[in-house]
């Protein structure tokens, strides 16, 4: 029997779910994650019926580093041990440009990926095009994404999308990097782009102002194919689409998802025991980084430096996404901080730049 | 300026967010809140410009008890710290007939309480008859609301509100005592109370399903005035909806909550240092408790019983949610394991009773 909201079977459209916990999850603990981590939760994935198990640095392949954080095994490490436990679910990896290259690629397919997407700034998707085009001709399954997709109009994503298509991704979709949408800003823009390109459409989102759950079914509802979401909604900041929540809300309102609840439940415990110190949750710096549509990984420079210069993070925050800024632009936090300190230092009243009426 | 989803501004509908922090969550921490935490956080709310704070034993006036629980302070002692922490705002009072009598509802008076909830099982509104009554005519502020909505439907809802409101409530409404619903039945439901009741209707929200913030701000499109929301979204199992994130995304939205953001913010962080050990999560107990509809408040007797048996907790849930049970019937866990346990020694295969496409 299923159970549904309304206690009807009949057709039930199908909804692919991509797990990105051992990859997006990584961002929580520095990359940290070792062999048996890997293992226990790949294994438990695969055991529940889980279609794609995502892992790597948090930034993708070929992206350990001082910059962006050294991971604790390499790549060849962490696809190696995945690929083993997952006898039945596929494996996917994810790839920036810049961070990875060509030769991270064929290493990816030496190691057996079934899916690799290849994610760019969401008006930049012409720096896919190389990486995506490689991989059409080698014959495996590619997809291109979008970062940061509150930052272009529902009209500009769709473009973007159907580039990627040209240059040879057989799936595209946007990441709501910042965790800033709302349902029907979600609903808008997986509409346009699914209107506009005839590949399966993914939604990746992030839940800053809790609407992770609601913003990935708004997706479905729109047409979207591919929803990712992590086990605890395992993620930096506030944390990712919860995985365990997000399959049986798709299951009731009529989608089918092929995950036993049980088992994903089950890789659910395992993921809240063993992978992280504490699921994710929504603190008073993720509610910010969601409204003022700034990434979350900026969060410990800007309390960092508004500690030093006496300044309110949140105004940071809130200045840096009146800037636009984007992840690697973080020396903006320190002008950010300087123009607030000189503003405060003015004889301003303390109180005029809190947006108390800008929420 | 004020920052809504697209920009505009203009005619903003007034929400009323009612805080419940200091009572609903009250469940998260066995009722032990001191004066200190008490004073501290409604001091922090009254700044913040929150309309209504309401304090108490997470059972409502009265409930302090062996069964319910001890409170740590008596009713008396929470209500007069609160009362001197609220210059402003208003404060609000629960109380369940049953736990609490008219007599404490004369104690509440004296201590200068401006609204009172009688709450009742959903269909079981005329519990609050002789309640609501006393303080119509005591002239004090009165609302009805039914807990355990989702057991009821839309149209019985609707008329036990409308009973409610010749009772004497000026404002009625439904909480999701077992998070539970999604935002359509949330939508379904408000909008039949409001199209039969003349005063305002209020939802409750619990995040189970992760689902919280959405079926809130679903609430508010259906027309409800007053909406439930606790800091760090405290309260028992995966927690109620979260104050700081809801009061944004209301604004956003283009309503008007009258809230300062970083005021809230202020007071959210309190609450996340100094009310709680660590926010509420969801974890696999959660999620089975909103899908199977059963109060999450029987997690920790389930899960002992269920260990003594031998049987998965998750079949105990689903089927108490089967049998309808509702808070005070926990003698209906035990029965439940029993049948269980039989059923698995009668030889049936173990994975059987495995709700496996059951989500």
């Amino acid at each position: 029997m299923i159970r549904t909201a309304d206690g009807e079977s009949g057709e039930r459209k199908p909804v692919l779910v991509h797990d990105p916990t051992l990859r997006d999850g990584h961002h929580a603990v520095r990359h940290n994650l070792g062999p048996d981590q890997l293992r226990r939760y790949a294994a438990a994935a695969d055991a529940a019926g889980i279609p794609v198990v995502e892992v790597g640095h948090g930034n993708g392949l070929g992206a350990s580093s001082l910059q962006a954080g050294q991971a604790r095994l390499d790549d060849d490490e962490m696809l190696s041990v995945v690929r083993e436990a997952l006898p039945n679910s596929r494996m996917g990896v994810f790839m920036i440009p810049g961070w990875g290259t060509v030769q991270d690629l064929k290493k990816a397919i030496a190691h057996g990926v079934d899916v690799v997407r290849i994610g760019t700034h969401c008006t930049e998707g012409d720096l896919a095009e190389r990486h995506l085009g490689f991989l059409r001709d080698a014959g495996v399954e590619a997809h291109g994404v979008l970062l940061m997709s509150h930052m272009a109009s529902p009209q500009r994503l769709a473009e973007e999308c159907a580039r990627l298509v040209e240059y040879g991704a057989s799936g595209v979709g946007i990441l709501d990097s910042s965790g800033h949408f709302l349902p029907a800003d979600v609903a808008e823009r997986i509409g346009a782009i699914c209107h506009t390109v005839g590949v399966p459409v993914m939604f990746h989102g992030h839940n800053n102002l809790g609407m992770a759950v609601a913003n990935s079914v708004a997706a479905v509802e729109a047409g979207a194919g591919i929803v990712d979401a992590c086990a605890r909604g395992f993620g930096a900041g506030a944390g990712n689409t919860q995985l365990e929540v997000l399959v049986p809300v798709l299951e009731r309102m009529g989608f089918a998802t092929g995950i036993d609840l049980y088992g994903l439940l089950d890789a659910a415990d395992i993921a809240g025991r063993e992978l992280m110190p504490a699921p994710p949750t929504i603190d008073s710096v993720g509610v910010v980084s969601g409204l003022s549509g700034v990434f979350s990984g900026f969060k410990n420079r800007v309390l960092d430096i508004s500690r030093r210069e006496g300044i309110d993070p949140r105004d940071v925050f809130f200045e840096l996404g009146e800037r636009q800024a984007v992840a690697g632009q973080e020396d903006l936090i320190v002008d950010v901080a300087l123009a607030l300190r000189e503003e405060a230092h003015s004889g301003r009243p303390a109180g005029e730049s809190r947006p108390s009426d800008q929420v």
